[in-house]
């Protein structure tokens, strides 16, 4: 049933392999031209991918008509209704249907696209996406898992949970582990990726129950499950290169992500501001100007946005509601990556392997192959 | 009987008003050599301390001896113990009796001293300090409070609790906002703290059932304490000018400020690496010296090294393990400035009056005095 719609779309000339991508133009800070305007760099950038666009279709029709050839690679979903920032995810699911959030979901529910991209309210886009995606079986708590500027060849570490839910026990915080250890070895070809568990200390004796809990649980499945676990890891380890992956709960890893992107913030302006501040310094910058852009390249949250949705039966990337036009092709593009890498299936067979695995009482298989 | 003791100290000629500050000599990482060239640091900076050194007497007064005249200032007091970084607080507390770290709380206890400063283990520390001098009247968890580099005139907010303990319920939340207004008032002269408690969202709806609560307790107590309530901020705004003190609970408080020094460590790493790539950025660098210096004096952690343990009676100033001569001088320089300013009897007048004012059931008292 749901693969059979995406005969609907139509195709461009001589195309068979399009990778189609899901976005839901309305519900960022900054309007649908905003989203538009990253769909275009995406496209320009990209030429495998291909968009359904889901919002009011007279407005997109005009926005996307003044890009060039852009229309030939999308295909409109007329939606009139749009969830706001401020609606509560229990008031979302209520009044939902017909909305462009609902319908990007959609999309991607029905077979049409293999990821969907919003900029919109998180909560409500991770209640609408569990009612209409619903849950992959073994996840008790799907999560959001974001990358983070490391000290690794990779460039980047996963973090997950940051902000599904503000929960998670012991066996929630193993699901993650699997995840994101699916999510490394896809999304940046590690073979066996390290997790470590965010705590307050490296000590055993430290931290929470459920974190002894976990420290306790996971070892279990490492193997199985084809990754290290290398023990509890502190706030300052998330950009270390001793980590690939850091699981933790949705509270934690939320303040945590957004205090080292206010922390990127403030070094930046400083730096700004210290560049500026004499004809000396001015002229310097100058000089540095193409070191300092390589910097700030790295650095710039804008070039690693995009959230991304684990453990439902579908992909979905959360980008950030205030991205601009190269934010919304950030997470264009990381939505791509994983649609042509065939993640959601792999990561479905890992997690289904580890629920079988468990009841089985760790039956001790191994290396079944890298999904 | 407390400070009665005092006048067992001896005095440098024609001087009245020195403050003593006991400092615990082991236990850092780098061991007493570097706790001695920080107290070098320091009195060379500031004639006004006076010092209670704790550790092994002939090593120490090996090490003071090397550094002119500052065996003048500083009064010996052998410990031949030392608590070291793996012990665990439950262990400590059975066997701490000669060690450093007892002997700089006995200073404090007794009246010899006004504040305690030691770069050994955190939990021991603050299991120390509570066996030795007892939590102030009316507060059930003590906290540690650090400072973070801000967008505010005054250059720093105030983040607690961000260690001595991983639970907070809404009654200590609303003890740390107290305490936390009263540390930014006298330590910045802020006269009406902005207070906001750390949470993943600033909408009322969100979040833990214990911040919820907090939400709705701290800004009955606001007016009478003579802080401003401005409700959840986010990590983000650990930097904000919005804010003036951040309320957490020690969890997510430690993972905050380890992820947020991990970041900056991450980002001046990138910053160094960037200017040493090319000739002509290396020369740009040359240029720029004077303002990266400047820049890196403002997000050195060194410089604000130093976390102030509030709720007890008595101040205890926690060094970072790794500090070096400048950042045990940081934190020496902090408790001097506590000392003087006679924050620890504000705070228990503050905590005190909160207290009673509760007891009236919010009796409607107003700005008493700035304490």
């Amino acid at each position: 049933m749901a693969s059979a719609d995406s005969s609907i779309l139509p195709r461009a000339p001589g195309d068979g392999g399009d990778v189609v991508i899901s976005v839901d133009a309305m519900g960022g800070d900054s309007g649908p031209a905003t989203v538009i305007a990253g769909i275009a760099e995406s496209a320009a950038k990209n030429p495998d991918i291909r968009f359904i666009v889901h919002g009011p279709r007279a407005e997109l029709e005009r926005l996307i008509s003044r890009r060039g050839d852009l229309a030939q690679r999308c295909d409109i979903r007329d939606a009139a209704g749009v969830v706001t920032m401020d609606d509560k995810p229990s008031q979302v699911l209520r009044k939902s249907e017909g909305t462009s959030m609902w319908s990007a979901l959609e999309s991607v529910r029905r077979g049409e696209a293999t990821a969907a991209v919003s900029c919109g309210n998180t909560g409500a886009l991770m209640a609408l996406s569990m009612l209409r995606l619903r849950k992959l079986p073994g996840v008790n708590r799907p999560a959001i898992a974001c990358l983070w500027p490391s000290h690794n060849p990779q460039g980047f570490n996963v973090m997950l949970d940051v902000g599904a839910d503000i929960r998670a026990d012991a066996q929630d915080l193993l699901t993650y582990a699997l995840m994101g250890a699916s999510y490394a070895r896809n999304g940046f070809g590690l073979e066996r990726p390290r997790v470590g568990l965010l705590n307050v200390g490296t000590e055993e004796h430290k931290g929470r129950p459920e974190l002894k809990q976990a420290h306790e649980l996971i070892p279990t499945t490492a193997q199985a499950a084809n990754f290290e676990y290398v023990g509890f890891v502190e706030g300052s380890d998330l950009p270390s290169a001793r980590v690939d992956v850091i699981v933790t709960d949705g509270f934690t890893g939320n303040v945590a992500l957004k205090t080292g992107e206010g922390t990127a913030k403030l070094v930046g302006g400083l730096l700004k501001e210290t560049f500026g501040k004499s004809i000396l310094s001015k002229f310097a910058a100058l000089l540095a100007m193409g070191s300092l852009k390589r910097l700030q390249k790295r650095i710039d949250p804008r070039r690693v946005n995009g959230g991304v949705f684990l453990g439902l039966n579908g992909t979905v990337v959360k980008s950030h509601g205030s991205a601009d036009a190269t934010g919304v092709s950030a997470a264009i593009k990381l939505a791509f990556r994983l649609a042509q890498s065939g993640f959601q299936q792999r990561l479905a067979v890992r997690v289904a392997q580890s629920v079988a695995a468990a009841s089985q009482n760790n039956g001790g298989k191994e290396n079944e192959g890298a999904s």
